[in-house]
């Protein structure tokens, strides 16, 4: 019996995709990737996810789980190979709005979650762009970021269990919601952020938290990166640590945020840096704004901050949200833009920045310089728009700007991971020792290698 | 030239101890297990360190780290077997306060790290009894928890970057202060909580958060565990989430405590269930106990709260937190006793104690049962006392206690560890498949075994 056969004996005829009904899964949504696969299955239950995988290992049949496509460095990238569709796995097994906990299948969009959580006065935190399609194996599988992980963590900080298909069809069941367990080593966050390559994510537990009842919204202007700094801890401290997102948009930005949205013009003389920032609070009765008024009035009277507006209102609120989320429309204007992800050490950022600029002019002139960024993470979107159209010059600018986060002890991969956008990065810049580690981890728990081949190791 | 030459020749002779030397390394603090050592070396720097286990590897010498030896599982029993201390590389290495981090070596004193941060307003807020003696690289290998665990979480969730020997001497430097850095396996994870069965750390990255200005102390008594649950809900609502402490202790601790220490007997009538709550701010004008007032007076109007008592000087907050500290005192009062380190789910704590009382009578008519615990975690230290001096019994409850814990999706060692003493609990209890995980993670990263042997692994 052929490969495909034994497949559709596994999750029925009609969830065994080939030809064209596969192309469909044949790219990232970006289109940066394009790739043929093999076949796409979509099995329905965990046990057919492990049948799969005993196939597959048996076979010889290289594997690529694919759930929601938001990734953004091919890491699904699947040429020749059998793609596994988590999309049926789409069950919410259990809620505990008490525990605040809750059981979901691979296949549940991240949306779903806020929706199933806020009928219950809870939040998942995690957010991004992508929420309506990113699904749960496939944001833990990354260790997704987003805007909220100044106060909740990356997506690792919000699972407690998992249920994960290791390469043989070996089925681990780690789906437990304790908030303390030292019985060994911690497999749990060696699955997450490990881009499919260790096993496939079937079902997590992951933490709820109460839904904030009041928000506190502005828009800051400030000198320097170093003063946002400042800023953010003053923030943190006089609101408890309930900073929920500390956004930088530099004038660059805003500049160009007027040019294509005049309605989203900065409400003020943009300064060398702007931050958005958020508090929230679940406390009755609390008047976060009143708080954050008090923090920046401080702060203003010691000239750290240089201009403030603070949202009154649920339209100025979702107004000022608007100027930074409009970012991916502002920075993806040509096709010959060199786009990173790059996080630094806190207090780095500006001499990341000052070392930098003057490296991209060296290597181009002309060059247009954009960055945005999670700022309470460290985590910048260093976008570079070389004045033409070159590859080898987008590479040579791409290795400047990894260099110089690296010379700063900073990452090349803050949030959007490793797939095989940036192997080769990972070949030159990842500490050798810990490449080594990997590689043994990745032979110890793959040992054919059939599971989402060559992405992350280098 | 025999081992001992050449380890005095990495080290220095004054730091090899053989011998009545090396015989106060030769137990655990309990004196639960007692060993003779080959030999004990100190080395200074993580390159003597590196040396160390080059030959230790060369040779096949077997290797166990020790810090501040305040473990409670054997972790450290090294009969025949080179014992590193890692208490000379005691350096911090720096100390951040913009960016909120420190970088500490494997042999500085949790209490060093508090001082420290305290000088600059900030808090490590890790904590627990041994932290006059427990060292970093111990409270990391071991994931160690504590009473803050609810709001700052373990050892784990304050680590962001470590720098650990290899078994073989290579040197992972993974020493970063990021908060994002998605560029591969998360292997500093793997590492914590590992009990030096896969490298040795010696140096880390360590989270500081901002010392709180303020703190909100009430011992409350309620009539059930799920009552603790709700109030424990209710309280992160109505604080915003500034839970520090949330300390069960049950009417038959309080009985204890009242008898053995008259001054700190409790100030009502012991209810079934008594919680000691801490909450803190960092918010200037904030007032902490009005906010904790409030939220137990509507609990109390509920009827889920029957009594309470709040701190209203430091000397109350002080006394309500002897009531708790006296814990160990109170329990380990025979030799005999058995005590558990479990963990639960957060809505389970309840059904674990109506399932576990009646087995701990059916198996003993006349033992006794204490329980106290880090309720906001899940965790309980669950303590019997068989009314004979029977080993067999003592094993009997064990298996009981961890076959409850168990069968409600728990985990039986919370924040303690596996060491030597729970092997046997892994063999039975672990996942198998996770078992098998971890086995293949250690074959690949020590392949001669010669990390803490016979710790963790089943």
């Amino acid at each position: 019996m052929d490969l495909i056969a034994r497949l559709a004996e596994i999750v029925g005829p009609t969830h065994v995709l080939t030809g064209a009904e596969a192309a469909g899964f044949g790219r990232e949504w970006t289109c940066h990737y394009t790739w043929t696969p093999m076949a796409v299955v979509r099995p329905g239950t965990t046990a057919e996810v492990s049948a799969l995988l005993q196939l597959a290992h048996e076979t010889g049949t290289k594997v690529v789980p694919v759930g929601g496509n938001t990734g953004l460095n091919g890491g699904t990238f699947a040429e020749g190979a059998l793609m596994i569709s988590l999309s049926r796995l789409n069950r919410v097994r259990e809620i505990n709005p008490a525990a605040r906990v809750v059981v979901a299948e691979a296949g549940v969009v991240l949306e779903t979650l806020h929706d199933l959580a806020a009928q219950h006065d809870l939040a998942f935190p995690l957010t991004f762009g992508a929420k309506g399609s990113a699904m749960v194996g496939g944001f833990l599988s990354t260790n997704a970021g987003g805007s909220n992980v100044v106060r909740y963590g990356s997506a690792r900080a919000l699972c407690l269990g998992l249920e994960v298909v290791l390469a043989d069809g070996r089925i681990w069941n780690g789906l437990t919601g304790l908030h303390k367990d030292n019985t060994g080593y911690d497999l749990r966050d060696l699955m997450i952020g490990a881009e499919g390559t260790l096993g496939i994510i079937t079902a997590a537990v992951l933490k709820l938290t109460p839904a904030p009842t009041a928000y506190a919204t502005a828009l800051i202007g400030l000198p320097s990166l170093d003063d946002a700094l400042t800023i953010l801890n003053a923030v943190q401290k006089g609101s408890g640590g309930a900073v929920e997102a500390f956004e930088y948009m530099p004038d660059t930005y805003m500049e160009r945020l007027a040019k294509a949205k005049p309605a989203l013009a900065c409400p003020f003389p943009p300064q060398p840096v702007n931050v958005l920032i958020e508090t929230a609070t679940t406390v009755p009765g609390a008047d976060p704004v009143a708080q954050l008024e008090a923090t920046l009035f401080e702060a203003m009277e010691q000239g750290r901050v240089t201009e403030a507006v603070v949202a009154h209102s649920t339209a100025q609120r979702r107004k000022l949200w608007e100027m930074r989320e409009t970012a991916a429309e502002i920075t993806f204007t040509t096709p010959d833009i060199v786009d990173c992800d790059i996080a630094l050490p806190l207090d780095l950022l500006q001499s990341f920045l000052d070392r930098m600029t003057p490296r991209l002019m060296a290597l181009d002139p002309q060059a247009g310089e954009l960055v945005i960024g999670h700022l309470g993470d460290g985590n910048l979107h260093y976008t570079a728009y070389p004045s033409r159209s070159d590859a080898a010059l987008g590479k040579a600018i791409r290795a400047a700007v990894n260099e110089e986060a690296m010379a700063l002890n900073g990452s090349f991969s803050a949030e959007h991971g490793v797939g095989i956008s940036k192997r080769a990065t990972m070949a030159a810049h990842k500490d050798p020792v810990a490449v080594q580690m990997m590689a043994a981890i990745k032979a110890a728990l793959d040992p054919k290698g059939i599971l989402n081949p060559g992405k992350v190791l280098p």
